[in-house]
């Protein structure tokens, strides 16, 4: 069976993922530093729930399924380390069979320093994400086009790499018609953040590999996830992602509903006009397992737009107000001063076809959706720190 | 009178630079870590002549004109060594004056890893190329976001961002109309090294940066430079600038140059059409100083596209040939099969009006200038090394 290498493998979307590919079947092996719950500790944003390490987490997948996820713990801006899941100088850290599981026929690149506000709080965690985040993406590039030519890279980009632009927000690509002649070209991209600007040259730099050597990959220009079980966290609540509710590292529909039911008033920046495109969890799993699937040509950057549906921040916290009161929260919905630089009101009309065409079946943020969600969330109510949730980190 | 501060002040524009300024009466600072020489000894590309260290050529500059420019030698990847320009906190190497010179009104960055060949012999070169060019342009961002928001940032970007894509190349910006709305955008990049991917990538952080915090940049998309001697180089032959006549590091005329005089047939890689901006050392200066007296606005990147008119390879070594033949060589032209990954035949029609119009003067490519060169480096023919100008560094 194919084998899939899962980098960043510890976060809220890498176990997710590799226990989903493990579940039908695939060899998975994840390779993590701790990079997330080392910046949560550093800058005190506690999480949900106590998660086990990602050994941990391995052996309790083994025992309840059979399936083995192998584990390897290590920084993949050291190129010798990354080099080292082509070439067989891998040290697992746990496995079942230790034996080297060969060169993967695809890799899901998730090992980035992911939050826009951590990018923001000073020069040196600018750095940081600057550094991490390119270094390891240009060390899986070199590796795949020294090592493995043929593997696919499945690379999670952002929407906020294109920002807000005043026209319509295409699959990565435009078609550029000036003084009677035409280019197609990258969709130009102007993000909101340092770290979101990290995925602007990620993109950058995957396109020139993929003009000078040949390589195939994909880009997935996913928009904020929400939720928090999937059909392999339900086997076992030790199982579940990493769930923060934090302004910096939780993201807005997870972290509103732990507001809602701690009594928080739900944190609107300014006019709360901002849109962006949202989409579950499990249509993330669905988006990687799909694209690993029909995968990119040889020579082909395949840029997908990963969300399924737009709200505003507005709309979010309507809904989550509405549902919140329903379960008997009494939610308060607070506009507070907007501590970025941002559009609080503009044009958004994405184009996302091309991941449904290969396949996936969208989830919708329905009142149930968002109910089940209250309920889990709701079983750590003690858990809830009120006092991390707002940092008002300033761009 | 105004203080400039130079990073990169070694290099082959970043010493003319210096003097450039000083002979006008500026204040005049320069960093360097000695990268381009370092890189030279590493991969054994002798220079055409040996180079006094930074030191001894502000000595000699001292000596000869009875200015100060100050020297300080470490690295600006290092955050606080360059926050400290800002905050004071700068050890000159050498001056006549240790006192700080205080904040700088204007910065012109030139610190980087400047060879698209370089950056392309290996993955380790790869990842220095980005962490090198990446890190120098955010620390500077940020020191002048945090310490000197005021202060003017001349950035050397590279004509090389832009690609050769088939519609005209604008200076910077591209206004798109797309389904009957229109956007202004960053004019999409597309560039043919890694080197030149990581100057894309250092326009994208700059353009964050404008965005964000109403700094005043200029992006000066420079083509590749030919020349030997400015105005203040004659002073004395120990101030000329490093001269590579390399692949890696040599630029194409002055190569051309060397090749011709010493008998090494002229390689022109692959067809010869690849056309490119070309502009004089000289006129370098010119655009810096121009920059200079008419700064970018508060909350402007502005982008003016540095060439002076455009060669393809083939006319270039036809106008070699034809002034070395001239001179009594007999100049040889050679089409090599194309180490790099480039189109040979393409369109390419660049804009460059912006700098013409705040007053720079252009010098042109004839064969007096041509002729001139030759002389300068005809006094040095017993040092060229015919073994270090091909390299084959594959794309």
């Amino acid at each position: 069976m194919a084998h899939v290498l899962i980098l960043g493998g510890d976060g809220y979307l890498g176990w997710p993922t590799a226990m989903y590919f493990s579940n039908r079947g695939y060899e998975v092996t994840v390779v993590d530093n701790y990079l997330r719950r080392n910046a949560c500790t550093e800058i005190d944003v506690g999480m949900l729930y106590p998660i086990p390490s990602l050994v941990e987490r391995a052996k309790i997948w083994h025992e309840k399924t059979g399936n083995e996820i192998k584990v390897a713990i290590g920084d993949l801006t050291d190129a010798e380390f990354t080099r080292g899941f082509f070439e067989g100088r891998v040290k697992y850290d746990w496995a079942i069979n230790y034996d080297f599981t060969g060169v993967p026929e695809t890799v899901v690149h998730y090992a980035e320093m992911p939050s826009a506000p951590y990018s923001m709080m000073d020069y040196k965690k600018s750095n940081f994400t600057i550094t991490n985040n390119l270094l390891v993406s240009s060390n899986l590039l070199f590796a795949v086009r020294d090592l493995a030519p043929d593997t696919h890279i499945i690379k999670l980009g952002t929407m906020g790499e294109y920002g807000t632009p005043n026209i319509d927000i295409e699959e990565g690509w435009l078609e550029v018609e000036h003084n009677g002649r035409k280019q197609k070209f990258l969709y130009p991209r102007a993000a909101g953040s340092l770290y979101h600007t990290t995925k602007v040259m990620d993109t950058d730099l995957y396109w020139f590999g993929v003009r000078m050597w040949n390589l195939r990959i994909t880009d997935l220009m996913q928009g904020p996830v929400y939720g928090i079980e999937t059909e392999e966290s339900k086997i076992d609540p030790r199982l579940r992602p990493i769930f923060n509710y934090d302004e910096v590292f939780g993201t807005i529909v997870n972290r509103f509903i732990t507001q809602a039911i701690n009594g928080y008033p739900l944190t609107v920046y300014g006019k709360g006009g901002q849109t962006r495109g949202y989409l579950n969890i499990k249509d993330t799993l669905q988006c990687v397992h799909m694209s690993e699937k029909s995968p990119a040509e040889k020579g082909e950057l395949r840029i997908f737009n990963q969300v399924m549906e737009t709200f505003s921040v507005n709309e979010l916290a309507d809904i989550t107000k509405r549902v919140g009161d329903k379960l008997g929260y009494n939610v308060e919905i607070k506009n507070i001063e907007n501590p970025r630089k941002e559009a609080e009101e503009h044009y958004y009309n994405p184009t996302y076809q091309g991941l449904i065409n290969i396949g996936v079946e969208p989830h919708y943020l329905t009142d149930e959706v968002m109910e089940e969600m209250f309920k889990v969330v709701a079983e750590y109510k003690d858990n809830i720190r009120n006092d991390v949730i707002f940092r008002g980190v300033k761009w």
